[in-house]
């Protein structure tokens, strides 16, 4: 899996590349590339491992991967502002707001959404129009205030109240901070194929989950060299995480039976779908 | 004209009061309704003329036109930030973050922009899915890194360099920063009818630099009262602007000059057009 993950990688850097390459040198056009650089690329493997599933070939998938890890850097770049989360530290290297300033921060994060949406309409895509519309009206649910915004709304709101959230508000506001996009990029393979995307649509949420859960421990195991980021954050802050409210085993435990559910969730598509089993069990295992 | 572009602000806010009746009443999805509130609603006027023109009826149009105006309202929340142009006061009232805060606003500003995405892919809008995906693909280019966001970035470079702009380099900031969005709504009538926008893009860009103009002569003559948002910014930043280059009376007379450029342009559609050349003249009479 590792190998397929690595040419997925490679595929969508050279997709967003060429996506940038009109693009000049002024602050905010660097700052865009610097944005969309790295990360593990989760989302857009669940895209082309789902497009594969439905006999999409990986030169069309390619540019609906690289259309959520647009929405997904906006929101990273976003996220990471003072006034919102205020991290200085992304992928292992200084936030956008930091090596810039907010400014280009939000002007960065406000053009990586608008080219999420552009890459859908690329011709490249090979999809019907009525399949791109059904793409792009999905992204903006997810991504919306009916999905990810709203998340972040729900944590912001949780952090201002000072009140720890119970397994069932934080559980619903993960399901929509990350887990909305999640269960897009699972979806879009599907969508593209004119198949069916609930069987995908239910691994996705437990994969989305158990990613989160993954997270919190992380948060509190992991090692900051590592995950490129702060450790500790949320416990310091005394914020409700998974780990506060199930313990580090019951959150463990939870996380596995989670990857279970999901791997179920694809028994109609065989061992083709080993690669986003694998996928399932990534989450769960991976340091970063 | 007044009674029709009445009609127009009517038929746009219902629209957005429909698309946003499935919030709740979070500060952020409260927040979103604000920011709708208010404003000449020009793009969505020169998106319905527009249409008219090319026999789309307005029940089809409106929600291009509320698109429009969901981009025009997100660009606003996040230039009025501190951190971009920190202004205080919108429309005659307090900006999103000063009535709410500065996280409030980047997530309204956000999901505003998903929002206008999300309304070009509603069935109501009753264009076929390659209309829709034309014009949310040419939405991307006048909004993102290619339009707005570029002018914005533009501005700021600007500012920061502290070099007044020439008349040139004013010209093209302005193309971009406030003209790419005028452009879209004009042509968006055209292209929902299946016709070619070239008048509509010629009327689009002489009305929008005369815009332009005219908002920098209101910074210079206008009454805070009635624009709704403070005067004399500009010139007391020193910052190069039309008046400030071409004089207050050479900049009345360009501004005129343009107007007629754009009354010009559509000659083709002969008295069907008076609408908009109405709103032409419009653009360099009013007061706010």
């Amino acid at each position: 899996m590792q190998d397929r993950m690595e040419q997925c990688r490679d595929a969508v850097q050279q997709c967003l590349n060429d996506a940038l390459a009109p693009l000049g040198e002024r602050p905010v056009e660097v700052a865009m590339r610097y944005a969309l650089g790295g990360g593990k690329r989760l989302r857009a493997f669940l895209v082309m491992e789902g497009a594969q599933l439905h006999g999409i070939a990986p030169a069309q998938s390619v540019w609906a991967a690289a259309a959520i890890e647009s929405i997904h850097a906006y929101s990273l770049v976003h996220d990471d502002l003072p006034c919102m989360d205020d991290d200085d530290v992304r992928r292992g290297q200084p936030t956008v707001h930091k090596r810039w300033d907010d400014a280009t921060a939000v002007l960065v994060g406000d053009a990586l959404q608008t080219l999420a949406f552009d890459l859908l309409t690329r011709p490249e895509l090979g999809a019907s129009s009525q399949i791109r519309v059904d793409l792009i009206a999905s992204l903006a649910k997810s991504s919306g205030i009916g999905g990810m915004v709203l998340g972040q709304a729900q944590d912001i709101a949780a952090e201002t109240a000072m009140i720890p959230l119970d397994l069932a508000a934080i559980t619903e506001l993960q399901a929509n901070k990350t887990g909305a996009l999640i269960e897009w990029s699972a979806r879009a393979g599907a969508i593209l194929g004119g198949a069916d995307p609930t069987a995908l649509g239910h691994y996705a949420k437990a994969v989305g989950l158990a990613f989160q859960i993954q997270d919190d421990i992380l948060d509190v195991e992991g090692d900051a060299a590592k995950t490129g980021k702060a450790v500790g954050k949320d416990a310091d802050a005394g914020k409700a995480t998974f780990v506060s409210l199930l313990g580090l085993t019951g959150a463990k435990t939870r996380a596995r039976d989670l990857v279970d559910e999901a791997c179920a969730a694809l028994s109609h598509y065989g061992t083709r779908a080993d690669g986003l089993r694998d996928v399932a069990r990534f989450v769960i295992s991976r340091e970063t």
